[in-house]
């Protein structure tokens, strides 16, 4: 993975820098993500070997942090490393869509993974009542969930197989703990090599590798500008990282829309996902020539492991086009995202950066995760919020509790 | 269709009403959109009738606005009313994403619409000669482009039929024009009941109906405030609208992200798609907590026709939930959207609005569509924008064709 700043940052002072980074070094004595590199994951490869072969399909009943990650890995590897099995997901009460993802799978060949860190997520559990009614096997549950929480009672109680998210680890920081690697370990996804992605970015970071610097200055960038450049764009130049923006815009968007912790005022960062060339043709005229508030980072993919070629033939009254004839379909994305990127830098007022992952495999898209797992950390820490709580959605489960008592 | 405004408007005072109204009478002579529901549809309804039906897959080659238009109103209805056909997308350049797509279908029984306003658009050219010249026959070719461009000469040179997009409709407004009715006529959706439900909000604007106040006051208070409030957020409650919030981040994004008319200033407003109860646990934070510079548009479902209740079990240990039981999940999805609509009003300083549709059909996915694209107009003829036009996007096409005739 490479990072290349296209902003200033030579005035960032040391003491800022080495104040930053001793306080995440502080952080990690008791915030979990950063050790989850590290973890022994035998337990997990054990208990897919237990589960029965004849199991097609893998259904994570989840939301928010219990899902998101799982997913934007999944789909990232899918096109290239065809899973052992389908990986799908219950994420909404809409109705619509529980039936039609319960119509993509045989129920029978179905295990099914309940996902919860407080154990009492209304969706979860609304849906998990729905599919338990319905299957009255419970050979085909597992959970995870914390230790002693109502669910983990309730698993106990049937007998069912329960993983423990580790301690301090955030369900939007949890997609390198059981709550990603299970699901994704059933899916026949490398998870030590994920693991090993992100351990890389990890020793880089805390061992003064190249990462450190880039990330430090990135960091202080976005957070003295963050009211000018309240909206940060993650412009991914592959339909693979589609999901990967969404755990982006979840972690992002989570971690850094707080009050401040010594201040009255509302602060944060809004995340937004885009995929090029796609968005070429949608958000990108906005970023041009629409309000000076937006700050871009790219990400490219060096090598597509691709040999897709636009074929030499000419099309009458369509001559002009032949200049595409031979080119390599990776080879053309690349130039396109790099047009768009010296398009950008020559509006001069435009915040970019550039991220270059090396493939699609296992060991990038952990790399990709721990770095913004750790721009988010020191963001969060810059602009003085706790970037592990979200105490603003309390209000309106409370409401909504209230109504489903029959409260108005 | 109902809008509720959950912000002040009765300062709004009555001539500005008026004159934006009157500017607004006077685009409907030269910019096409406006009447595209009056069009006749007849020459595309028997084209569709000589389509052979062995044809099982629809593929559109197309991207921005050749796309997702017919995507939003396909994946929306998808759910309630089975696709005659199957309808997917060529709308990348990512060689992974072309293979995968191709995989979809069994290309002998696909019919392929290659849509290209300007007909030269380099990804569309780029797929459809690589699919061109992997199949041999070219009956299965139907062409979607600006009249006398080179597609559609090429169109005529081959025999192939070629549809020509009406006058003065540009490619973000075109989905209710045979761009979007030919791919979704195809697939079985009734694209008169489409058209019906936009020529009712056009009837009700126009017509001194109910819309035109609300559609009025709406646009005025965020054209007021776009540099306090410089994102909008569409937070629908379904997961059939997420390319419905694709589509309008499209519309809003490339109409408004302008350098003013008459002043060397960028303005515009930032679209962003949201999915309820999903979103509730990502972006809401960052809604409630953080910087207070988003206005949020709420879309509700009023009738999902369909009756999943949550079973009536009780589980040891979770009995607290017990709440759910018997709960029609159309009930909790909308008093969850009502929740969470109730706790941002009591913040007091976020400006809401609620859209509410009768049910998923046709004529609710035409009303949204028609209703957008006038709050579009409204709101970029207030912030003295050019609303059709991208100019900003042709500096990155220019650098794309030196780097693929070789130039650096």
């Amino acid at each position: 993975m490479k990072n290349k700043l296209h902003f200033p940052t030579s005035y960032n002072n040391r003491e800022t820098k080495n104040k930053l980074f001793e306080k995440i070094q502080q952080e990690r004595s008791h915030i979990g993500y950063y050790n989850l590199p590290n973890q022994k994951i035998d337990a997990i490869l054990e208990y897919v070997e237990t589960i029965d072969s004849s199991i097609e399909t893998i259904a994570v009943i989840g939301i928010g942090g219990s899902s998101l990650g799982a997913k934007a890995v999944y789909q990232f590897l899918k096109p290239v490393k065809t899973p052992t099995r389908d990986l799908v997901f219950f994420e909404s009460t809409d109705p619509l869509n529980i039936i039609a993802t319960c119509s993509q799978m045989n129920l029978d060949k179905t295990h099914f993974l309940i996902i919860s860190k407080s154990g009492t997520t209304v969706e979860t559990i609304a849906v998990f009542k729905y599919v338990y009614a319905k299957l009255n096997s419970v050979k085909n549950y597992t959970f995870i969930t914390d230790r002693d929480s109502a669910l983990d009672q309730f698993a106990q109680k049937i007998e069912a197989k329960c993983f423990y998210l580790p301690e301090s680890v955030g369900g939007r920081f949890s997609v390198l703990s059981v709550v990603g690697l299970l699901p994704l370990a059933l899916c026949g996804v490398d998870i030590a090599a994920l693991l090993a992605g992100a351990k890389n970015i990890k020793e880089s970071f805390f061992g003064d590798g190249y990462i450190k610097e880039t990330l430090l200055n990135k960091a202080i960038y976005y957070a003295k500008h963050h009211t000018k450049y309240n909206i940060n764009c993650l412009f991914a130049y592959s339909e693979t990282l589609t999901y990967f923006t969404e755990w982006y815009v979840q972690l992002w968007g989570e971690s850094l829309g707080k009050k401040q912790r010594h201040s009255a005022f509302n602060v944060g960062v809004t995340p937004i996902g885009l995929i090029g060339p796609k968005d070429q043709h949608s958000f990108l005229q906005l970023i041009v020539e629409g309000t000076r508030d937006k700050s871009v980072t790219f990400i490219k993919i060096e090598d597509f492991q691709d040999e897709l070629v636009i074929p030499d033939i000419t099309l009458p009254y369509l001559e002009k086009l032949d200049v595409l004839n031979g080119v390599a379909f990776h080879d053309l994305i690349t130039m396109q995202s790099d047009s768009v990127i010296e398009a950008l830098m020559d509006q001069g007022d435009i915040p970019l950066d550039e991220i270059i992952i090396e493939r699609v495999n296992e060991a990038s898209i952990g790399q990709l995760i721990y770095y913004y797992e750790l721009l988010t950390s020191l963001v969060g820490e810059l602009i003085d919020v706790n970037t592990y709580d979200q105490p603003g959605v309390e209000s309106g489960k409370i409401i909504l509790k209230k109504k489903l008592n029959g409260g108005k």
